[in-house]
């Protein structure tokens, strides 16, 4: 029994190895080996020339070596199992059966071309050869067969040269080199006094064949091989050998591809669309790839092959006209493309061959387009009932509704400014969408100049809180420093504004006005046009027209019917789709009414995160608030605070009103106090002066505050911690509004959050002043409140004791923003010098203040959720850093199970739809991991 | 039998209550209920009292009621179980019996005092009541049995005043009001016109009894208590009461004494020292608590009662005295010195009181000793085989240490400073001992007046590392800004040199070249003395002369031999015990040879931190890295690092020769370049003359490396990121270095460390840098070399990942200060203004960058141990935070099984005997833990 038993083991083990030593897979005759499914085995290409044979598509036969012989390559230094050369001989045999043909036969041959084919595309990266199996006796068999001895002989030279390069290797010695074979070809033209390949004669063709061979045996020392078996596996090593060349590999680490995937080689018969007038190719998209139209959209050439159609020496005609030419071939073709989509449910790029008359499929994908073709195409598709919603929304990359939300420039208008040279300079493209404006460097002036009715650029070095007025009525905003969450790029998404920061070649000078790009002669002076691209980065010289998008027409500036608005029929129906389906809530970063309008328009659910100190700077605001700040008793302080009780009242009642009813979370001031002041003299004597107390006095103080390190300074609760009368005079403002807008009749849900807690301490502390606030208010009132005190998780040692936190904490909202910069100890502001450099080593694969850093900040998170959730079972959680906007970290807090993510009020479409892929994805993986048990 | 069980379940339990319901511990007659281990029942003195008892020394009869009954006292709304009155009668009549004396008897009557006594000292926060159990009738027993009706008045006066206000509550009103008891006892002086209370006559004081009894009336409106049960059990109400006083309750959170600890009740039969001329009363210490010498010390009154010798108004004698005054008592208290000292095996602080010849003991406990007495008695008991060493060790605060090393004032001249109004300021302690000399207000000064044999303070607002060179030759050195960890005192504890640090009332005036103290009218002018006290922060005007240290001049200075020092002998004895069972290393932070010199006089076993940075602002190294810095090209920064590589190559061979074999940590660059380059005008245009480039380029460079967060900035592995041919010459200067000290026959253990390392590919890029130069030095030395590669976990992420670090890693070093500003989003320099009322308010114990935060901080670190030692077993592991070299954190390391410690060279000895304690603790713990099982 026990002897059976490993009897039956080996037996088995090596029927597996037999299984797995099946290294080709043949397609044609209405049936393949493989399927679509085997994408990972036999690469992407041969996947589908195989399923296209299945479903009944003229495919010319072949086979596919799969990827696992690449793996077996690589592995034994270069060579292949004895067992392969059978299988490539039996699967020739099947194709020569196929197509009537027989490879290397002098008066009938079979050609074959020889393509790479990984699992993801890796458009000409790796080699191909085409026209293989040709050679000074087949030559004249494909002459008698074609009766076309002009094909015949290009073919024989092309394939000469195309193999002479990518088999044997003779190439240009350097960068600045011409093609050996090109120069051979020049030179030839020259002699012959022609100017195209067409014009050369077939005696020309025939001289060409030889004098490339011969420069081979010149500069190789070896001759052109004749044998076409020796041709074949030459060819087969080169493809295989071209997974490891150079440009593949940078390829595969810019794109994430791994190495060990390998590619498939795949041998095909030719066909020909340059034998004869009733011959052509062609390729074409089952649909409009830039406009998502259901419209079948492509091009071909009579006469040509696929190269030529690439080319474009000549000029390829639009799918329309195979009508006039080959009706047949054309309604065959519509009729597959019907049958493609049918098959494939997406959108397809195929690519296809007439040889005289008779129509041949030589490759069928799902096709690349645009972010508004996306969008339309999957629209579209659930409508036709080719897929689900589901499926939909899995198909559209949730940063691509941006197109649907920005101004865009004129395309036309703006191509022709980069080809006249106006790009002056490229920087972060930090708030998508078009801008044009007269140029202003600072924010006074850009307030001016808007009251006139002009539209501004705001250019700065740098902005600051001051500078919000003046970002507000800026079509645009521009700076040298900052990176992608600088206060510019914040800011302005936050307000929706196009941004480019952090534009390091700008020379910014505020005496002159004036603004040059490093190494180029153009001066932007003050009021001239400039127009900034803040989807690219790009900064180009004068005026380009931009308009709003229409879904912003309807939302927001209601200047626009929903009727006549068919781009925003497709956002409306994606958001659809994506309520019914997530579970995350979605929430806005707003600290203004208007903005929150703006973000309820979108479909926020509430305010993840109103910043009170943004509200200091509004008027009248900023004299009691540096009062307040210069005051040297408790007793001064207190006065200062409670003519700001007042004015911060109502601000939180004008965002009660428009949030109507829905969670808002209140943060208590959180930055250092000396960005308050002024730090020029002038605006320090006014303080002075208005205050009234000696100019020296204010320079004092903010000299006093100044940190070496503000980022971890005297900021976020140490501020209440320390002015406890700060605390409660904003606990008193928030809860006061709340009441007289629920007096009004009203609902209100107010959420006050308490900043940088590191320790429970501090956040009981806080908590307990506004609980004795909150007493107070609402016994004067009568009227009961419903309130939340919660806390920022934003320092590591706040993730780290959030089981105690969350003892005191109702709520938790992570600051990914701060968790990042302590976390990696790593500053926002200070990082554009080293952090473009990391990303390009890939030493981080993205920028984490873009896109959460799962493993490292992603941790803490984690610990915080599930220490937080064990002492307080009832726990909110939500994440109201810059990351709550950003796809895959919405992704992140789903897989973390937060209750919310909040984002500035332009990325509140782009978190609904994040949020609800990743339910999708989640339910999805569940489905296959009960498949699998 | 399942009710059988239940009862007996029930029966059990009732036991069990009837057992813990025994509240009262008689003491007395050679066999106490109580002993010396109870003390957590019976408080300090009662468990001390009832030990005394059981050894056999006169103590007068008494007992206690315990602290369990404080707990009853307080849960039942100030009320005791019916219980305790019983076991209270049946004690009292013991103490009846023993005495001879009956509680309340007009005859004979019994005395009794009441008084407090908690676990833990809490010297005067609670009451007392003495003489209680007089009346009007028992008052005539006292006197017949006294014979002294003097002696019986004046305590009945003292009872009523002590009961009238303790018990009753007859205070003084106001913060400036009179006891209202001493002002009647002052009437009455001064109506009979004496001074002294002994110049009263009897009549007079029966008058005062009266007196005191009608004001309590008049104030209170009730009758002062005539049964002695009322007055008794009004006195233990009140004691148990003043457990929660408002001093009380300070006290405990000050010394982190629980609340529910709670106090026990002391009754005890009162014995008077001042009934007679032959009576008498006095403290005692077993042995001198100052010079720890093994010499009965103490003090003592005859006729007198103890809050005289207290009071101060008589001068006590010294013991010796007693032999003249009583020989027998004396005899009898040299002989219980010794048993106690037998029996406690530690010194002890005693009182005692001689009735009438008899000696009674009323107290013994563990004596309060300066810390060089601790280390004496430590040492000498030993010696005298009291104790091992491991007991002595545990007897020793390692900070105390710091009394061995530090230069000291002359105590009588500072004292008489300070008395004479010269203090000016106080500050942070930041760098132990005293220092005197003249002031300098910059780091040249410093240096130009020390070639002069001038001795300077150097007094800068803050320091940074171009001083470093004024602070090397300075005595001491004295901020305005920074904390106990800020560069000043970083670096001066590093250097061993006083520091007082933070000392934000000065006003430095760099300009006049004068320091002021906020409110003081004392200028300071440059050249004048003031001599400052590290280790209180105290700054004092003029001159007070200081000397090294007995261990100082013999280990690093060499100007005494170790016979001439005996505290150099505690010294030594010390450290040999501490070695012999510690199990951590202790390396020590150094980046000069005479550094290193000194780390090793101290003990230490290698470098844990060499900081390259300061070594480049040596002689001829800041021209050339200057020059690093401002190039522009890579081919530039070559060259000027290539000038830097034989002045690196020097430094390492120095520091290798020193450390002879142990290994040494060097860092490789870590600060923020701006750092290296004068920020000020004329620093720029001397660096652009000598570099020869414009000033312009200069100060654009400097304004370019500008940071907002330079904590968070573009340092660290970053600069080696960016500039990879910076770490190639320092790895190249290391590794020649210690090629070069090999081959002249001294063995080498470099251990190159790269710093600020958030991610395992920052690293393996160093790394592979630091072993490619490796190699080639090697191989063209021909010399094999041992040297490992290793990282600084210092930010959170290096924490968290440590997993992935580990596996390219040798070795890991906690940059805990670094650790502690990221996990905390604390910045040291700036938390100036909060963190000391963050830690008056509890909401953190100690100062984070002082002791290791083991909740925060130490959950990164606990967790990088195990992830790091998860993926390499052979993983070193050490931490060279300033926080190696504080008592606590040793202990904690050493928790975690870290393999070292490194420290500032004068912390070595510290860090060495907490790191035996800790080893000894542990060892302490596993067999409790056993004992247990």
């Amino acid at each position: 029994m026990g002897k059976d038993k490993k009897k039956d083991g080996k037996s088995k083990k090596s029927d597996k190895s037999k299984k797995s030593a099946k290294y080709v897979y043949f397609f044609g005759g209405g049936k393949s080996d493989g399927n679509a499914a085997m994408k990972e085995l036999l690469g992407g290409k041969g996947a589908n020339l195989a399923e296209m044979v299945n479903i009944g598509l003229p495919v010319p036969a072949g086979f596919t070596i799969s990827t696992e012989l690449c793996t077996y390559y690589y592995d034994n230094d270069r060579t292949y199992p004895k067992s392969l050369y059978d299988e490539v001989k039996q699967s020739l045999a099947k194709v020569e059966n196929e197509m009537g043909a027989k490879f290397g036969d002098k008066n009938n041959p079979l050609l074959v071309s020889v393509r790479s084919g990984a699992r993801a595309s890796m458009p000409g990266m790796m080699d191909t050869v085409l026209n293989l199996g040709l050679n000074d006796e087949t030559i004249e068999g494909l002459i008698k067969h074609s009766n076309n001895p002009r094909f015949a002989y290009d073919s024989y030279r092309r394939f000469v040269a195309m193999y002479g390069d990518v088999v044997l290797g003779l190439k240009p010695e350097g960068k600045d080199d011409i093609d050996p074979f090109e120069e051979i070809l020049e030179k030839k033209k020259h002699a012959r006094k022609v100017t195209t390949d067409t014009e050369l004669t077939v005696e020309d063709l025939k001289e060409l064949v030889k004098e490339f061979k011969a420069a081979i045996k010149k500069k190789l020392k070896i001759d052109f091989p004749e044998d076409p078996q020796e041709q074949l596996w030459g060819a087969i090593s080169a493809v295989f050998g071209s997974w490891q060349n150079n440009r593949a590999n940078i390829y595969r680490k810019l794109n994430g591809i791994p190495d060990w995937w390998g590619t498939a080689v795949n041998v095909q018969a030719m066909v020909f669309g340059n034998l004869s007038e009733d011959s052509g190719t062609g390729v074409a998209f089952t649909r409009d790839p830039a406009a998502g139209t259901n419209k079948f959209y492509g091009e071909f050439l009579m006469n040509a092959q696929g190269e030529d159609v690439v080319a474009g020496t000549r000029t390829p005609l639009g799918m329309e006209k195979l009508i006039e030419i080959d009706k047949k071939s054309y309604d065959q073709l519509v009729s597959i493309r019907k049958i493609l989509e049918d098959h494939y449910k997406d959108m397809q790029d195929i690519e296809f061959t007439i040889q005289k008359g008779k129509l041949y499929m030589l490759q069928c994908r799902s096709g690349k387009r645009t972010a508004f073709a996306a969008m339309q195409i999957a629209v579209d598709m659930v409508k036709e009932g080719y897929i689900k919603p589901k499926e939909a929304l899995m198909r559209i990359d949730p940063d691509q509704l941006n197109q649907l939300l920005r101004p865009i420039f004129d395309v036309n208008e703006k191509n022709k400014a980069l080809k006249g040279g106006k790009l002056l300079a490229k920087g972060l493209n930090a708030g998508p969408g078009a801008a044009c404006g007269k140029v202003v460097f600072n924010a006074e002036d850009a307030v001016e100049w808007a009251n006139k009715g002009e539209k501004v650029i705001l250019v700065r070095i740098e902005t600051s809180p001051e500078d919000i007025g003046g970002m507000n009525v800026a079509e645009g905003i521009l700076t040298a420093r900052g990176g992608m969450t600088s206060h510019a790029a914040l800011v302005a998404r936050q307000m929706g504004k196009v941004c480019v920061a952090g534009c390091g070649e700008l020379k910014i000078d505020y005496k002159t006005r004036e603004l040059r790009s490093e190494g180029k002669k153009d001066v932007v002076k003050e009021g001239d046009f400039i127009s900034i691209d803040g989807s690219t980065g790009e900064v180009i010289l004068g005026k380009i027209p931009t308009k709003p998008s229409e879904v912003i027409q309807v939302l927001i500036d209601k200047t626009l019917a929903e009727k006549d608005a068919p781009t925003f029929h497709i956002y409306k129906q994606i958001m659809e789709w994506a309520d019914k389906y997530r579970t995350l809530n979605v929430r806005t970063n707003a600290d203004q009414p208007d903005q929150s309008i703006n973000a309820v328009a979108f479909g926020a659910e509430g305010i993840g995160l109103c910043r009170t100190e943004h509200m200091f700077f509004g008027e009248g605001k900023i004299g009691p608030m540096r009062e307040m700040i210069l005051a040297e008793t408790v007793e001064k302080r207190k006065a200062a605070l409670a003519k700001l009780l007042p004015l911060q009242r109502k601000d939180f009642e004008g965002i009660f009103k428009a949030m109507d009813g829905r969670p808002v979370t209140i943060r208590t001031i959180d930055p250092p106090l000396h960005e308050f002041l002024p730090h020029d003299e002038a605006g320090q004597k006014e303080v002075a002066k208005m205050i009234g107390i000696p100019v020296a006095k204010v320079k004092e103080r903010v000299e006093a505050l100044h940190e070496f390190n503000p980022m971890l300074g005297f900021r976020g609760c140490r501020l209440g911690i320390l002015f406890p009368e700060i605390t409660e005079m904003q606990a008193r403002a928030i809860l006061e509004a709340a009441i007289n807008v629920k007096k009004a009749g009203q609902a209100v849900m107010p959420e006050i959050m308490i900043p940088l807690v590191g320790n429970v301490v501090e956040l009981k502390l806080q908590e307990e002043i506004v609980r004795r606030v909150a007493d107070d208010v609402i016994k004067k009132s009568g009227i009961e409140l419903d309130y939340m005190v919660g806390t920022m998780i934003e320092v590591p040692r706040g993730a780290i004791t959030a089981g105690k936190i969350a003892e005191v904490a109702e709520f938790f909202s992570f600051g990914t923003n701060d968790l990042t910069q302590t976390t990696m100890g790593l500053s926002r502001d200070d990082s554009g010098r080293f952090l473009p450099h990391y990303i390009a080593s890939e030493i981080y694969n993205r920028d984490p203040f873009e896109a959460i850093d799962q493993e490292g900040v992603g941790f803490l998170m984690k610990h915080a959720v599930v220490e937080g959730r064990k002492t307080n079972k009832k726990l909110k959680i939500g994440i109201c850093g810059e990351h709550g906007g950003e796809p895959s970290s919405v992704e992140f807090c789903h897989t973390l199970g937060l209750n919310y993510v909040s984002c500035s009020p332009f990325r509140v479409p782009i978190a609904r739809l994040a949020a609800a892929r990743a339910a999708i994805r989640e339910e999805l993986e569940k489905k296959t991991a009960k498949k699998k048990k």
